[in-house]
């Protein structure tokens, strides 16, 4: 169960890191959306492993196979299946934790909840399953700019304790993908990228934050209550694996404010209802208002390290891990495509759902 | 859309602020959980306005009715229809705001969404709709606790720049109850009081951070992908009104870290798997690994303020609104309850899921 | 589980027969449909019991109120929570059933699968849960009528082996409603209330088949695969009490025309895509074609009978039923508005899903 | 949308009939139930087409591919992907239906709906859909013989107006595979096959009447009111193609009767508490109990016909179709595996529900 997302627009993942392969099934896309697999394999090149030093070596082209819902270059109405198979799949690299829990990992938790894993690989929790978010995410990122203009750029904020100071009011993609670290501060990003490798050498891995802006998107959209646009992004994005925080606007740091300092004027300009600034991260009681929303995503330092590490095995003995392998060092960079994909579907189905009750 | 919350037990919550009343029918609850009426109203004693001089002064007793699904003391496996009658309803306090979007708060975006709204109170936006929340998590906790042994407590852990330190292991709801704050460091609690009457005395309002601690989660819970346990909790306390963000265990704080100081190695105790610390949060895939777990949330200042603030009106001229009345210069003390309701429905509707496909 | 129905609109209804009361919680309706108090009573008044001597005596007045998502005669786009309350409810009638299951009722299966039961009525099988479909379905009528000109009418085509002669294409609800037994041909009316008449004078029962048709639906509606438009009418009609068969447009006779005599051949009318004929019941593929939909609904002879009955009770012992009381000889007149009803809520959900994929 | 069925066990299917393939998602399967590609594809082949000279010669193996979800013989609780390949793809046979509307097919409906579609064959409304259904269905199959010994055995129980007399309580799948028509009546198999090659021969069709039951189904699956098991097993056949009646127990038949005929005695059996007879057809009020299921559904004859037909183009003109080609005379005999996995769905969907809430 859980392996669906979304109400009017419904992504169904499926697939293990090691088995035949990964894909996604798209239910609710609007007919007569112009896409190509080019546009689909672009958002996919971006999250691949083995795109640098930076991140793990492992060899996956993730080449996209459209199995159905596309004709003509345009969308049927119908389900569109998307799948990549699985090619570097290294089962004997996993053997030493075939018995034993990686800490911080789901081994233990999927044995508890299940009483059986797939041991040759991360499974269903390993990064692998965003393969599919990111492919629908392209779809929705596609309809979302051809009918609203809304664009989403995500980018790497904080890598350990080196923060880029960005602007999410002009930030460009152009800016975000000029370097491999995915940050668009340049000279922060080469100190983030020391970081990764000084990490990596270690065989240790570090986190950090990625932030994302939505821009141009239209006020009305969000469900009060419990679909409120920030409860599903928060939903989207901390079902990333390794996030453990999500905030909007202000977030965390807004707390330390009063009101008078938080609330956001309204004014109005070029004929429309404005904010003359953005504490509220561009909702307000769970709908857009126009502004840019803004959230930021904080991703703890990957799991997978090469040190010594204790444990305890399926049989009930505490034990001494000490695996060697490959790993990546820091999953931010690869990150960015992801969070834009989980935003990109949250905005698309929700803008799905406002046209059904739009305004007469 | 979107008053519906969780799967395996689902919750619908209707109302505004200022109609008939607001309720909540709670669909999925086993049959023959023992409940009375007292232990219901218990929990909305502890919501409710007016318990002290930090609260809003707003008159409402809160009296909850049971419309259907329990019988001899017992639920019946059917729907659970409670509700609550609107009695110090004041359209009148709110005709100034009938035209006027008040900065921060849903009145434009309801405008904006539907063309329409009820300008009579703060329609479903207000924390008035919490009600149903409440009460349903009355009949999740008592669930909770009968099957697992699991106690859910939550506490004011800083409010403005007010800081406690707590310890979620040992904290206990005697004390989170004994002061008005609802903040279990006593010395802190009044601090924390003092400040929030000084909101109150400048028109103003202060936000904080209320955290939450699940213990006696059994193993297992939680879906896989995109209803991981921290996603749905995550979705769960975003949408509560004034919350701008949430993150479990270790949160954003932990990104500092490196991974070998972050993974939560595994020890044997008890003949049980458990952590020596608990960065994870008590959550690891998205399920529940047996651990407490662990959750932030930080909540905005009050929208309500009593100075004098820029804004637009319907008709699209920007005014200034300088309204007077009663205001709750700080959510916190009244958010406690309702933030382990959510975070009981949330383990609720998991649990039951479990049992749907528990090892055979 | 179970008490909610529909996907864009989506209505909940609890309540026991003989408890606190029964209503219904409408979410997904669009803001400003303008609908009043006495357009929901007035379908109500075709279904509450007591209308005639046809139907069961029990007194309820079944005066709706509306608790939330109106305001000043429009709706809010916010949850609609309508309820009735329970006057007439007479426990005591139903102590002999305490511990006795009734044939053919649901007092065995509810005590099979939750161990518990309200045994002071029907609980959730009763009839009375049907109040709630109703008042939803007044607002999906009265939205489906503005928005489309959707007209739906049902009406009694048999009663025990009596069968009237009605034309789908033409029928009116004056028609339907100028007598006792709602079926639009007044000749065969007259023997049906005999027959009905009949039935009650021993204590005994009858069944019979509603028809319904819906004009003016717009081409377009339902969806492929499993949410088809009939497959989704077929479950709305099926899940009310009594219900033992549906059928669409040519239904179960059609199965005895071959291929080239069943299908429907296009023309052009009026500059539209028609049929010649309609054995398709205006579904085709499970979406809907523009033609008029007909359905039958095949009610079996209500359960409650006064005659002797074997049976057992809940310790085991076989023993003889010998009830005296009140009942409804004939469910059918009070079905038409039931059925209308469900009819109404499935074409406004799909009409909902519609708009937010429309063709742009 | 309405790709997805169920709840608590929820496929997803996708692909069109002439596209890269077709399959299913399986989501909410428990884990570790053994199955093996063979008991799935052992499904499939009686799905097939092309298996005898009654069906359409379209020449498909079918052969089922396992993407994910199973690990050494057994389900891992993650979601199941099954895909079949097109083979027999032909989409110069389909060029005349480009611009033309087959009466009585989808192809003006998914027009009007989506302003798009593969003309290349059925699409979605092809049964070639169905086979993801199958494939689903041999799981949920598995799994209720090795928890309850539930049986499903479906046959064709009338061709046009050929009605066999089959014992539902007796009949065995080897009866139903023991010929080509899969109609348990020996005698009768044989005038169906003639009638139905008599169809094949003037290029015509001929449908009629499945019939199913379900064995050993244990009391207390249903949830009442909307998801009556009844009322989602209607859905569940109401959903296939060619549909359009479904009935349970007595059916329409039962209609003729009174309620003292109709009702079913309860009496002591073995020390369950049982029923004389089984006009309720296993269900009371929604919910199962305990005795055996049985529906009937109907198949109206095929719309693909080599007739001269009236029709009309997307350009609006009226024209003379008159198709040469291969087709399927007469669903019925495939369609016994089909109906058969829409009843093990809906089953195990419900069985898994209960099991959530299960008398403790």
């Amino acid at each position: 169960m859980g392996n669906t997302f979304g109400r009017a627009l419904r992504i169904t993942t499926w697939g293990e890191s090691h088995g035949g392969g990964v894909g996604v099934v798209v239910d609710g896309c609007p007919p007569r959306l112009p896409i190509t697999l080019e546009e689909i394999q672009l958002e996919l090149n971006r999250r691949r492993p083995g795109q640098s030093d930076l991140t793990t070596p492992r060899q996956e082209e993730d080449q996209v196979q459209i199995l159905s819902g596309l004709f003509e270059g345009q969308t049927l109405g119908t389900p569109i299946s998307l799948m990549v198979w699985n090619k570097d799949a290294r089962p004997e690299a996993y053997a030493p934790f075939k018995d034993t829990f990686r800490p911080s990992h789901a081994d233990y938790t999927y044995e508890a909840k299940y009483g059986i894993r797939n041991w040759m690989g991360g499974g269903r929790a390993s990064a692998r399953e965003t393969i599919g978010r990111v492919a629908a995410g392209a779809l929705a990122r596609k309809w979302l700019f051809l009918h609203y203009g809304v664009e989403i750029v995500a980018w790497v904020e904080r890598v350990h304790d080196l923060r880029a100071s960005v602007d999410a009011d002009t930030v460009t993609r152009e800016q975000v993908e000029s370097n491999l670290v995915r940050c668009p501060d340049a000279h922060m990003a080469e100190k983030m990228a020391e970081r990764i490798r000084w990490a990596k050498d270690q065989g240790d891995s570090v986190g950090g934050v990625v932030a994302v802006v939505a821009r141009q998107v239209p006020a009305g959209l969000g469900e009060p209550v419990f679909d409120k646009l920030e409860a599903e992004l928060a939903k989207g994005l901390m079902s990333l694996p390794a996030v453990k925080g999500v905030e909007i606007g202000s977030g965390f740091e807004g707390t330390l404010l009063t009101g008078s300092q938080h609330n956001d004027p309204f004014e109005m300009r070029d004929g429309q209802v404005r904010t003359l600034k953005n504490h509220s991260g561009g909702v307000q009681g769970g709908i857009s208002n126009g502004e840019n929303i803004v959230l930021r995503v904080a991703f703890k330092p990957t799991s997978t390290i090469f040190k010594a590490q204790q444990t305890v095995d399926k049989q009930g003995h505490e034990v001494v891990l000490e695996a060697q392998g490959r790993h990546d060092p820091c999953v931010l960079p690869r990150a960015v495509p992801i969070v834009e994909a989980m935003v990109a579907l949250v905005l698309m189905d929700h803008a799905l759902r406002q046209r059904a009750i739009a305004k007469e």
